[in-house]
């Protein structure tokens, strides 16, 4: 099917393998007169961008992103945006050994058992570049929700197993943490922790964090298209993500009733909010004004150095050791990935939720 | 937007308010060909009913099915199937209460936020009772799938905080526990626990496992379109689920690539298997031919008899005491709505997978 | 697939065989806060009503809707919208004659085809009262439409060949006409033609007319969405339909393009208008505020009584004679049908068109 | 919304404006396994290539296609297909007349009604250059229905009101003609006609006509994804169509039942066929084996040299005369356009179509 498609208003079409000619993506559905260029775009890949620290891949990746459509006089027209990578050098390496073998906890298995061959260069569609087609994407949404005054953050939890404390974590604290952590301590632990792990030729995991600040009420469908369903759908998209929560999430299943509960209070100041907010923004798939927060788990980069035991094309048992230059973790690359999906989510959520009412869709149309 | 509409090829469309003249639901998209009768459906619904036992609540509902279309001579038609289960009776209780005051945890305030106003009575379509249409579809995807080889299995995992033990646990326990735990000995403890917290006029949750065997490798669609993140749509759309996870979830966060990594064998009765099964038998978003395994975390139900802070709709700060018959823990009656939500996401994407090669797309046509 | 779903925001499921327990439709996505009763949506169900002349069959078929959810203290919730219409009794005639016959003009051929068995009651799922669903969620549609100040109308423009002259048409006289064609004259002559193919044990066809009043500019989307490309589905997609045209139609290709120029004009009190509407009020799949003009051409009515020659379900080509009593022109009453598929699609468009431009985004979120 | 996106499981997104950077488009859903590289492609895209004929406008555009990923050593892989046609030039001439008036006939007022303003610069999206992406996709989707044993083609039928013998119609002769008229006869007339209106500075229009052969019989879905329904939305959604019709179409309305039905036949050798094919190849929205046959109403160029009254973007009435090189008729370039759309469907509707029944997915998946 139509496996890289994206959205019901606001919708996207990524494309691209890791070592083809680039990667991009097609927007279709931005409402008209948002200013954008390629700069504000290239703000969020920068983010994803490998080689900035030793923990991630000292590869050399620029990804300068093209706009190709969809821009006239420095604004948005309400046509699709077309945004290009473009690989700047065409990578011809020696792709023997990862061509016939299927490596473990990657897609080499599976893409094979579904199409009966793949694109194996670096890991082809299933590669980490894949993502940022849907960054760029959702870069476009974020913009927009900052003009409707939504604003998002995300930065990682934990990696290792070493997990941020909330009393000391600060916003600002995450761009000065190479880990994009926002409790500097836990940071410094988690980088100890991390070089062991590469010592021992191993990987991490970790949680990310999102948080969606200014989220009017109302925003979401009940059933099937509850903004969380959309939004775990969005992030359990992301290549190597195993789990989501929203709000107090598993940590919910132990609570009890009279602890989980989120009493409602009317605020002089702030109008009617929640005293708590294990709810994570979200009642009956609904937004309800607090701020929407969604953790995501993030598996250890399967691509190791150490010798694994694993099956060849051939169907022979076989040990590889898998050579080249890998995240030992890709928790702090992914972070901004998670981002702009729940920003496209979001804006897609918004958009359906306008026709929600009679009376507002006749004063939308002057009645 | 169509909040109520589920499924790209398999297809559903639910209805019904808690207290209206009934819930239902019409499937789009079955095969012609399924022998098909409602004691088959019923046979789900069951499960889901409550009354059954002292941990849910002593209401009665018989929710019978019926089915309106779709089948002829006892067979499916490929055409719609309309099932409904009306309300026998049309309770006209006092809902003076819960009109105008916002419950903890519950979509009230959202609701109000999101339409102008809502059908408070019991809840409306926020209710648990709109689960009925979702299983009533789900159940036929269930299934067709048995006919493919494919078989779903789900329970209870946790509640109140106490765990089964995978060594203990039996799949043919399930149903001799009230609570649908396969441990017998973790069940009898959950009992006693929950038994307390209802003596404190309190709730639990829990979590729920779903495993499905059989599948066929090469099942899901890269990037957006992944079998675990519908699943986890799936899964997360359903009332009170705080969290998804697949395969070693929020654990593989804290792991690392060489525990983490399944890896593959070639074993000479059963061809190509992972020794281990932490990505819970999806790789890239598409199945490996392993189990998949799922968890849901399901938060305490948030109808308790305490004493809890709120808001009504003047916007005046008050106390309410929820009276009336609710369930001390929504999990055992969720399990079925976990195995036949994961059953309808399954079936969706293997005929969506069956056009992914060409030489089986020539083969099917005959060429 | 699902082939009885339909539409994007506003969103249809319809069920139901003409032989079967009932047919119904489930509408998800309606607005919150319309008022609604069964009484506005029968006035509807009334127009297609069969036996209420001579020149339709004279089966009694009731056709009372039940609305079953989605209502609450009179007005739309927001929720899903379940209506059906029950069949009084369970027709129960000898039907081996038509169970083992490929009638020409029907889908019996191609059902089986498709599926390898159908439901041959009556025609089952491709019977003409399929169109009830339709017609009940188009209702819902045009009902909405009119509080945005947006009225449609539909009549017969020809029958037998037989066609309305402009000049002489009123719209007062559409039911005047018991064809429902707004210039009398032309009426009583069809009426004449079809007394003539009764006689002869033979059918007829015609052309039907709807008129969009009161669009604004700026509805549809550019490229595949366009407005009267999805007009066009909606009016192929009814039973009998063999062609659309919008506007001039097929008579813009046989003209000029100094003539079939529409020009724009500003007129001081109306504002930008068009001087003449060879465009039928869509102009690069977008509205541009003149009426919008829609014909659907009707094949003749494929159940007569003369001999017909055709093949058996055992391959045998044989000879038939379709007894029953069937309409001689079905026109009439597909009128009701292409108008509300019109208000469908128009209504979904509509809240499409709500997200077209960032500021008045802004402005409905209060920005 | 994303109007640039289409099809259910084999999809298209196109970009591009006239004289932006480019156009191009994103197919996803491919099946893996066909053969495919740029000349493939090339090969459609030539056929609406300017410049080849006096009849077309003399500008020059190369449009060389170039595929940037989804395919690998030699074959498609399954994963998105991303093909660009980039503009040689960017083109800025003065725009200062068509950026501030409102052209009769095209979609300058409706864009600006949209969206508050326009990419003014050769038409922007709304331009016929939108077609090459559709173009692209569509040569995909004939090149896989090619390897199903289903072929299109399409030609013009008539032009200038001078429309072709059918006993005198060679589909060989197709090629022949500068109009691509089958009837040689009737294409020399019509080059007559066209001279004409050419030196009358006016345009004009015509009809174009698709046959699909090699169809099997069951595809396409009842009630509203009707074959006809897919292929009218996809024929009426290309620029300046105005109409559509299946088989007989308008024809139809004016026949009787006993001349329009067809009679099915068992043919020794061919097996069930229709006698005549009134239904063009269609009938309850299902194919029923015979040729599938489409005709669509273009009408004239709207760009013509004469004097023209309009308005201005200020609301001033005015008088314009279109400078430039224009078609004075796009019907011969439409030809490849209209075919290529279809294909789309047919394809889309034959994958959706292997769901149909419970038997044959069992055989597809081993069982």
């Amino acid at each position: 099917m139509a496996g890289s498609s994206f959205g019901n208003i606001f919708k996207m079409a990524t494309w691209g393998e890791s070592h083809g000619k680039g990667t991009g993506v097609v927007v279709d559905g931005c409402p008209a007169g948002l200013a954008l260029d390629e700069a504000r775009i290239q703000a969020y890949l920068d983010r994803r961008k490998p080689g900035q620290t030793k923990y991630s891949t000292p590869r050399k990746e620029e990804d300068t992103v093209e706009i190709l459509s969809g821009i006239f006089e420095g604004k948005t027209t309400g046509t699709p945006i077309s945004m290009a990578v473009y690989n700047k050098t065409q990578r011809s390496g020696d792709y023997s050994a990862i061509a016939e073998c299927y490596r473990p906890g990657h897609a080499d298995y599976t893409f094979d058992q579904k199409y009966g061959f793949r694109d194996y260069r670096g890991g082809g569609r299933s590669s980490g570049r894949e993502t940022i087609g849907r960054v760029a994407a959702g870069a476009v949404a974020e913009e927009i929700l900052k003009e409707l005054g939504i604003n998002l953050y995300a930065y990682t939890k934990s990696i290792c197993g070493i997990t941020i404390d909330e009393n000391k974590a600060l916003r600002e604290n995450i761009i000065k943490s190479p880990l994009f952590m926002p409790d500097l301590e836990a940071s410094e632990k988690a980088e100890e922790a991390l070089l062991k792990r590469m010592k021992e030729q191993n990987s991490a995991g970790g949680i990310i964090e999102c948080i969606v600040t200014g989220m009017p009420a109302g925003i979401g469908e009940p059933v099937f298209e509850k903004l969380d369903a959309n939004i775990a759908k969005a992030v359990m998209s992301i290549g190597a993500v195993k789990g989501v929560e929203i709000g107090a999430g598993f940590a919910a299943a132990a609570s009890s009733g009279s602890v989980n509960n989120d009493s409602f209070y009317n605020d002089k100041n702030k109008g009617i909010i929640k005293k708590t907010n294990n709810a994570g923004g979200i009642l009956g798939g609904i937004s309800d004004g607090s701020d929407i927060t969604i953790r995501a788990a993030i598996k250890p980069t399967p691509s190791i150095a150490g010798m694994q035991h694993t099956v060849n094309k051939a169907g022979e048992n076989i040990d590889i050791e898998i050579k080249g230059r890998h995240d030992p973790v890709i928790v702090p690359r992914a972070v901004v990935v998670v981002e702009t999906m729940v920003a496209a989510v979001i804006l897609d959520m918004l958009m359906v939720s306008m026709t929600s009412r009679l009376d507002l869709m006749k004063k939308f149309f002057g009645f």
